[in-house]
């Protein structure tokens, strides 16, 4: 069922002669089924039925693409095991995850699915005329949330499946009525396809327009690039590295006409161990982030990189506990022999700069692959002079910073590059007395924590999986939960038009039952 | 009361050397008051004094703020003819239009403060834990809107208070909680220190921190690429020309940390007649466009550059009245010198491409500064053709194309570039059959109109002034109307964080009573 083919709208191509293979990193051996890139001339195909589709989808009731969505849910579903088990065998990960994952692309599609079903997200906004308005007569505005065009959809090599083809980018776009060309992840290509299989059956299923969905091979970056550059693309989502992500964006913004990209990149996630915690149960703390530091081998862009406190017997404690407590685990396997590359590189970056020292270290031998965690600490003045150790060290790894005072914390924490998320670990009613900490973080982040683990990304509409840069290139959107279909939309009005030819969202009768603003007041109701 | 001085927070500074005086083009002489441009170091200090305002800003309830916006207007109230004469002797435009940019301005600033006293803008969205949730607990998400930080604010020429000073975006960045620093527009630096001046009365009165607000003079591009450039400058609102927009947002994409721009660029604002409303009535039309051309001596983004019709004796009607109705408008002043220049060199450029004919050119000798309106006709595929023909020409002029069919006609629309609005001019039930033009003047507009003229723009909740580039740099926001505040925030989420110590806006008890969604229901209660 994996045919190594390109998706390009409801046909299978591919022209090209470049073939690559995935890999499996638990038996160390390649995959079987051969892939082939994307050509020139395919991108081009994809990119003509996408703007062609376009016409078609940006007017698709709400209705019709809930029905889209929760067909692509069921074909996902009915790829059942062997889904499962191409998973598997392109990362290395358990199929509990698998499945996981899989539930949670499942979940991500329906809650789109019933976003626009229940239609209120287009945020229809009605100024009514008045015709005897003094100087002059008031227009009737009405306003709602448009589509912006297609989309290029970047997988990410962590999440084959929640953040990749199907994932919530995907889901996000078609639920705003974007078609969609997924750039397939070289790493999980297998996975990818059939995905894309499952969403291009639901497209002809459901009758959506051909090239409403494409899904592009590609082993390096060039297919990746001249999606970004083509005119007919309107915005990109990505997930992925610093260096990946920075290097869309630029390709984007140098474009004749700049369109935005949505970069999830990189981040440390800071964790702020207050005094009284540390000084009441230093030890349970360190416990639970030896398990949130290993979580999937570290390959969370959550994944807790970087803990601070002042100084203290608490910190110290902490330090061997958690140093104690890690080398216990056992060490498992990475995406692919080139993530685990990039790990032992970033590591040894790190450990190697003055004033490093590694506290633990896992020092058995592993298998291909397995990656060893390690844990090490550094000095608060260390830390501020040198960017390297701000470094993300995608993998089972930590740092501690041991700062001199309060004010040394603070000003570390103010001077932070943006991330995806900042954690507070404090005793009762100590967070009152460190505001400025609080602040200072909350400036630096999307997502605050309280006595908790970054890991874990809860899909609702209150959270934010995003932030200032480099966590992301637009701190403005999140990249998780329905709210993040604001990403692919637009605000466009219309003024005095015929009340039969507007959208039903924005209909004097109210058809479609959504809340809206009318004239600034919330209302479910209709237009006299 | 113009010192000709820059306002660094709450001080006046003029540590430069470089001065520069504005223009009265009525009068055609330079102003007596002298402005010194900021130098680096004033820069420095206002980007620092924001750094460290934002701090506290960012905290400031939504009472408070609007507290501060109405001290803002009423201080520009305060200013009464002296704002009004120094606004008349920068731009040559009359009293009448002075105090009715002065009541828009401060009809602006009212409703921002309304806006953020009333609190349910930050869209509050609640999802509270579930600790016996399987596999994993639940963990209790809110999350808000929260500001960028400093934003800088670059003055438009031809609205030197609605879009300038204390125009829609200073407005909207104070409403989000913004510190911003003002890039004084040179034309008008005398109207912009004046307006700085009431700013800083109404921040010190109403205890905001200094630094709040900046107020830089320049008489060239460094000051604004400095600042655009500065790590402490996290966002950018500009109104101006394509040029000058996009030079600015290039300048931020290559930051280390990207920033975002909204830049409100040109736009030609195309004008679609339809077949029968030109049967019926293209005489009509053209009396209303010979005034809507010429308004404000064509000196708004919105004016119709653009007019389209297939072929037709309506067509030649049209062109014919509305060249000879143009030509019967007194010509008006310009706002300067370097504005009619340049209007006098991109109608000449536009004239003198092939194809074009020239069917009204105010002839007779005008004022210095004064601008003689004109019209001229194209093919359509010579317009499809020439790019060049696409250019804004700023002042009274306006192209009608005349296209060869209705398939020609959509083309030519498909493949303009991005605007502000786009107007249809149809008869009953004419509309209805070109959905086809419709749909595709929907994809190129951030606006569009039934039976109207674009220029015009209300200032409501409904209003969306921007649109697909060059329209704007970023078609996902307005510039206009209160949703603009969205350009200025980005969604923050607090994870399990304590009720005590959320903010106001979600906090269990809901002080501030603001409309939130609580495990997706929309509701002003409490959580119990």
């Amino acid at each position: 069922m994996v045919t190594g083919k390109n998706y390009i709208g409801n046909q299978l191509s591919a022209k090209g002669n470049k073939t690559f293979q995935t890999f499996n990193p638990e038996l160390n051996k390649e995959n079987s089924p051969i892939f082939t890139e994307a050509t020139s001339e395919e991108i081009e195909e994809a990119v003509h039925l996408a703007s062609e589709a376009f016409k078609e989808f940006s007017q698709v009731s709400g209705d019709k693409k809930a029905v889209f969505l929760n067909a692509i849910a069921d074909e996902i579903l009915a790829l059942d095991d062997l889904l499962v088990q191409t998973y598997c065998s392109e990362t290395g990960l358990p199929e509990g995850r698998a499945k996981g994952e899989r539930g949670r692309t499942i979940g991500q599609l329906r809650s789109f699915a019933n976003l626009v079903a229940e239609g209120s997200w287009v945020d229809a906004t009605i100024d009514t005329a008045d015709a005897n308005r003094e100087p002059q007569p008031k227009p009737d505005l009405r306003k709602f949330n448009f589509p912006l065009g297609p989309i290029v959809v970047f997988g990410a090599s962590n999440f084959p499946l929640a953040y990749s083809t199907a994932g919530g980018d995907t889901a996000a776009a078609f639920a705003a009525g974007c078609p969609v060309i997924v750039k397939s992840h070289p790493m999980h290509a297998g996975t990818g396809e059939l995905v894309a299989s499952a969403i291009q059956k639901a497209a002809i299923k459901t009758n959506m327009p051909n090239g409403v969905f494409s899904n592009l091979n590609s082993s390096g970056i060039e297919v990746g690039q001249k999606l970004v550059s083509n005119a007919g693309v309107k915005a990109v989502g990505f997930t992925g590295s610093i260096k990946g992500g920075r290097a869309l964006y630029d390709l984007a913004a140098k474009r004749e006409e700049p369109i935005p990209v949505f970069a999830e990149m990189g981040s440390i996630n800071p964790v702020v161990l207050l005094p009284k915690a540390l000084e009441n149960r230093a030890q349970d703390i360190a416990k639970t982030y030896a398990g949130s530091i290993t979580l999937a081998t570290g390959q969370f862009c959550t994944n807790p990189g970087l803990i601070l406190g002042v100084k203290s017997e608490g910190l110290t404690s902490f330090i061997d506990t958690l140093s104690n407590e890690i080398v216990k685990i056992n060490p498992s396997v990475m995406l692919h022999p080139n993530i685990k590359e990039g790990y032992l590189k970033n590591k040894e970056k790190v450990v190697s700069q003055d004033g490093v020292s590694v506290t633990a270290n896992y020092s058995e031998v592993v298998q291909d692959n397995y990656a060893q965690q390690a844990v090490v600490t550094v000095k608060g003045e260390d830390f501020l002079q040198n960017t390297t150790l701000h470094l993300e060290v995608f993998g089972p790894f930590s740092m501690v910073i041991q700062c001199e005072d309060e004010k040394q914390l603070e000003h570390i924490i103010s001077n932070l590059e943006g991330q995806l998320t900042g954690t507070i670990i404090a005793d009762n009613n100590e967070l009152e007395t460190y505001r400025n900490i609080v602040h200072a973080l909350q400036d630096r982040v999307g997502r605050i924590i309280f006595n908790g683990v970054p890991t874990g990304v809860e899909v609702c509409e209150s959270m934010v999986h995003g932030g200032p840069y480099p966590a992301s290139t637009d701190s403005r959107f999140t990249a998780v939960g329905v709210g993040s279909i604001k990403r692919w939309v637009r605000p466009f009005s219309y003024q005095d038009w015929p009340n039969n030819l507007l959208p039903d969202a924005l209909k004097n009768e109210n058809p479609l039952g959504i809340l809206r603003s009318v004239n600034g007041i919330k209302s479910t109701g209709k237009i006299d």
